[in-house]
């Protein structure tokens, strides 16, 4: 793979959609893949709102920019926590063992980690990654999918044939 | 959380229903569930039908009068077993987390655990937990997620705002 | 159990399909299937597509000739990777242990396994696993579900009642 890893940013949470706190997850999540080499060019924020996340989602996933999309918040059981069902909406193809290794990994550090229902899957050429909402948790959970993505997105853009 | 959590429990037996086979899971539930302080008010049992389970499951999620319903029985993989998707008929968002760290841990005790396909989800304010039909079985699953539980029952009460 | 346990295999390859690759892994899952004493008795290899792949575990799982049809390869997330999605359309219940088991234990050797999306489900009393492309990855995983599979058989079977 020549070309760096090309991303997306959405923050999904009502609160820093309305200015109420200030998006901190969204800047650490793009110096995190930055400093991995990655391009990131765009980072927006939207409210927790299933159809707005699911337009956007599928926009930018439809636009051929993206190698991968990195959501963060939503992913909880509260009743506003709409993003992985957004994400279904959206994804063709569900990839649950990123799911699995996340909450796994991070079942080890608190219990909580199992109220996490991010979902990851792919649509076209892109792959959507839904993260927790904290910048601890985010983090985290992207370090554990970071190996394999490399060679996710070289099977995505078909520069690998099937083995 | 002032109040203490509210459950209601389900089981699900052609055996138990027909009066064929005594329902000892259920009682063992109860009484787990109130030495942790939950307060249980309803415990029934239904055969293995599927219309029956989901019918019963809207009926108490929509009351209003539960913030945990946990079902025990008909999660494997004999012809009867359908708990799963009659739970899947009514929840609006699934919480994989939560099954896969009941099905990892039973996993270290047998691999007969890999059969298990208990569901967990909720619909409105409630969250349904599919557990397996035996006394064991249940209770070694009710273990695993129980110290998820109080802070998953104060997000759906919407007592903690998005982090 | 009397009689051994009946079982098909599908190869999902375009490239085996065309001839362009020799299939090896469906003569190593035969023979690893025959030595725990299975009798095999269909081996058969489609393109990756998603209507003949369905077609044929519908038409193989309603024959009632095999308690198990174990698939290999397109559980990747190359574009032309969709045996999980032909799965999907089949089963009727979904064994999602037995998806988490295999990728767990893979995720301990590569993390590419969490890119693995093998499903594993049942219709009727026909139980379909999903495996990698790989000679390596398929035995594999195999040997991970094997020490479940002749008690979920015998579920299907019927010759257990619910516990």
């Amino acid at each position: 793979m020549d070309l760096p890893i090309k991303a997306a940013i959405l923050i999904c949470s009502d609160r820093s959609f309305n200015g109420e706190r200030k998006d901190q997850t969204g800047p650490a999540i793009k110096q995190f893949l930055r400093e991995h080499g990655w391009a990131v060019t765009k980072h927006e924020v939207l409210p927790d709102d299933i159809d707005q996340i699911a337009f956007w989602l599928d926009e930018q996933s439809g636009s051929g920019s993206f190698d991968v999309i990195v959501t963060s918040g939503g992913t909880g059981v509260a009743p506003r926590d709409i993003t992985p069902e957004a994400t279904l909406k959206v994804i063709k193809k569900r990839v649950p063992g990123m799911e699995e290794a996340m909450r796994a990994r991070s079942l080890e550090i608190t219990p909580h980690a199992m109220l996490s229902r991010g979902v990851v899957g792919t649509v076209g050429r892109t792959m959507i990654i839904n993260l927790p909402g904290s910048v601890k948790g985010a983090i985290e959970n992207l370090e554990i999918v970071l190996p394999a993505l490399p060679h996710a997105v070289a099977l995505l853009r078909g520069e690998h044939p099937d083995p």
